[in-house]
């Protein structure tokens, strides 16, 4: 048996244990992880450095490497993730609705846990603790499958939860990680089917492609974010100014910041100017459409790709549009249903576009930026799906679970 | 490009269409679509005639000429199956809740068709029209792909939908069918993620694991029901036996039907020789362990292969067990996360059935029989799934829809 179907079978198996805990055994049980995270500190440090310097021998780009990093403030951080997480509402064993069946029946949607969850990540190590925290407190058993680079510090990281699992007297199983980080053992998880209720990929576009395209085991799609702000003819100006400056340039590296920019031809000579000079003076580079050229010179001809394109940097698309279709079909056909925004005065229009705009968010008037867990008032997020199925938008807790059917019945026959 | 593609791409077109109709619309098309099937009796026949002829050059059997075969009766069962479902309540365009963020945001999540569902079936030509009014209904649009015994049929039904959409000015492929019927075409739609949201298999054990196995696009799996009922030490006697009789003879090809009958050692010798007369009396073949065979020498031996087997027969495994653990260990090594159900007057072991048995529906006291979409008051019903990812248990229009996060703003910034 290969390592996966080992670790499949045991995440299985703890995964039955994991979803009768009480709700004060799971929240102490992440008090307490936290706890020997703090603690082990150096360890985790002295792991990290092997990691760091394996990297950095393998001429690593600093990009990467910082992502790689641990520090204290990093690891004392994860540690009050998991105390957060404990604060939240355990969303299982809720009853949805129930309802009493004309032949008497009562019928009721209980929240359950989904089972085993895989997630497929890439080099962030914090990834290892932030996901087991929420798996952990909506009943999950958690099967880890994190990037070469950062497998020490995923050992060392898994290593103390499981101590801590141990010492409470739950299988330490709940999480796992899998030590063969090649390139198969990825692909054998993705095909894991008999263990794995739901894989979740965390990082780039590429490896998420890979995930869908690769995986027979359900996959929930997250973060890719080709997000749009069409500016309309009768938008208030110096909101529109605001809201993309924000989105735009608050945070360049994430899935919810704004990627291009629509304008209506109408307003365009008067609010490109201004964006534009904001974008100068942060540094921004422009890629506009020959409309948006002829009104500002020295922006950059974008070409087909740039339309596609989900730069995480600080470069934004821009586009005339001559009316709101336009600018629903560009974003139809470009956008990559994370999260879109119309800046408007017309009431007629926000509703148009918040109806016709198929995404896992759409905006009138705020910027896109807020897509997002904590944002939405989930507490945490696992991830955010674009995709349609499960789960649309910011995943917290709840969206962890699943539900099943209870049926109290009185000797109904059909 | 292959007839996939191009379907694909031409039912990506179609749900953009459909999802600006209103209920109005999607009622008076559905109407529309059962007064032709009415009207079109002969020419229906006439092309199930050609596949009813091929079925029995082919030396097809009985059962499934038998499900392959129209009849004027079934024909107007489906028009009326449209017409039920334009009763039904349209679930797109609710708002499950909305609720105001402190920075004054207005965060709702709002029902939205899933987009475009691919059904994959076996031989039933009723699941043509029965898909489609659903999926209509909840503003998707459908790719079919059928067995290649009910090709004609197929493509006469989904011919008269299309003409139905074409006279009310709708994109006739909101409906369309995959006329390569070869294996190579099924495994295609398996792939097509670009276009497909989800694919329902809806058949047999062979297909829903073909299509599991294989398929990158979503997959929700459907039907398989290994069901159990446990007949607790302290059942109601009359009672055990009305809801077994049901659950075993009442209909048996169904996957809601009771497949294994675990009974209490203690109440074994009482019971067993109840329900033993009656399936005598019925015709029933039961296979079970040593100590059943104890109780009533004449039932067969099972083999390790009956404990996973669902019959869809008049046949039954019955095994004696020593206690309730025993009876949720057996369900979750052979279920298949269907319906399982208890039989029992004591509180505390029907809490801990409903509370362990990790399956799609969980019965105290009722028979299994009660999974379905009709029995749970949704009206209709495109399958019953038995995975934990977007739907669980029965399948109605709500299943068939995604949600999408609505934002009205007043100018936020993060």
């Amino acid at each position: 048996m290969s390592e996966l179907t080992i670790k499949g079978e045991n995440s299985k198996k703890a995964s039955l244990a994991i979803s009768k805990l009480s709700t004060v055994a799971k929240n102490e049980l992440l008090m307490r992880a936290a706890e020997h995270l703090d603690k082990n500190i150096p360890y985790i440090l002295e792991a990290n450095e092997i990691d760091l310097h394996n990297a950095r021998k393998a001429g690593i780009k600093d990009s990467l490497i910082d992502r790689l990093l641990l520090t204290e403030d990093r690891i004392q951080a994860m540690a009050s993730g998991l105390r957060q997480i404990a604060k939240l509402r355990d969303p299982v064993g809720e009853v949805l609705h129930m309802e009493n069946r004309p032949n008497g029946l009562k019928i009721g949607k209980k929240r359950v846990p989904i089972g085993v969850v895989g997630i497929i990540f890439e080099s962030r190590p914090n990834v290892t603790i932030d996901a087991f925290g929420l798996c952990f407190k909506s009943g999950n058993a958690v099967l880890l499958r994190g990037g070469k680079e950062a497998i020490h510090s995923n050992l060392a990281l898994v290593s103390i939860v499981r101590n801590a699992l141990e010492e409470m007297e739950l299988s330490p199983d709940i999480i796992q990680i899998v030590e063969n980080t090649s390139r198969e053992s990825a692909y054998e998880m993705m095909q894991l089917n008999e263990y794995l209720d739901v894989l979740i990929p965390r990082g780039g576009a590429g490896l998420i492609e890979a995930v869908v395209k690769n995986s027979t085991v359900p996959v929930i799609e997250t973060g890719i974010g080709n997000c749009h702000i069409f500016i309309d003819a009768n938008a208030n100006i110096e909101m529109a100014v605001r809201i993309v400056d924000n989105a735009k340039t608050q945070r360049t590296g994430v899935c919810n910041a704004c990627e291009k920019l629509l304008i209506h031809k109408e307003i365009a000579e008067i609010f490109l100017p201004e964006i534009h000079k904001l974008f100068i003076s942060k540094n921004v580079e422009m890629r506009g459409d020959e409309k948006a050229k002829t009104i500002c010179a020295d922006i950059i001809m974008a070409t087909e790709e740039d339309w596609h394109t989900e730069y995480l940097d600080l470069v934004i698309g821009i586009k005339i549009v001559d009316h709101l279709e336009e600018a629903i079909g560009h974003i139809q056909k470009y956008g990559t249903g994370h999260s879109e925004a119309i800046v408007t005065e017309s009431y007629s229009n926000a509703q148009r576009f918040l109806d016709e705009v198929d995404a896992a968010a759409v905006y009138v008037n705020a910027s896109t930026r807020f897509t997002d867990g904590e944002e939405f008032g989930f507490g945490a997020e696992i991830g955010i799906s674009t995709q349609k199925l499960h789960a649309r938008g910011p995943m917290g807790l709840e969206e962890l679970t699943s539900t099943k059917y209870i049926i109290y019945g009185s000797g109904q026959i059909r």
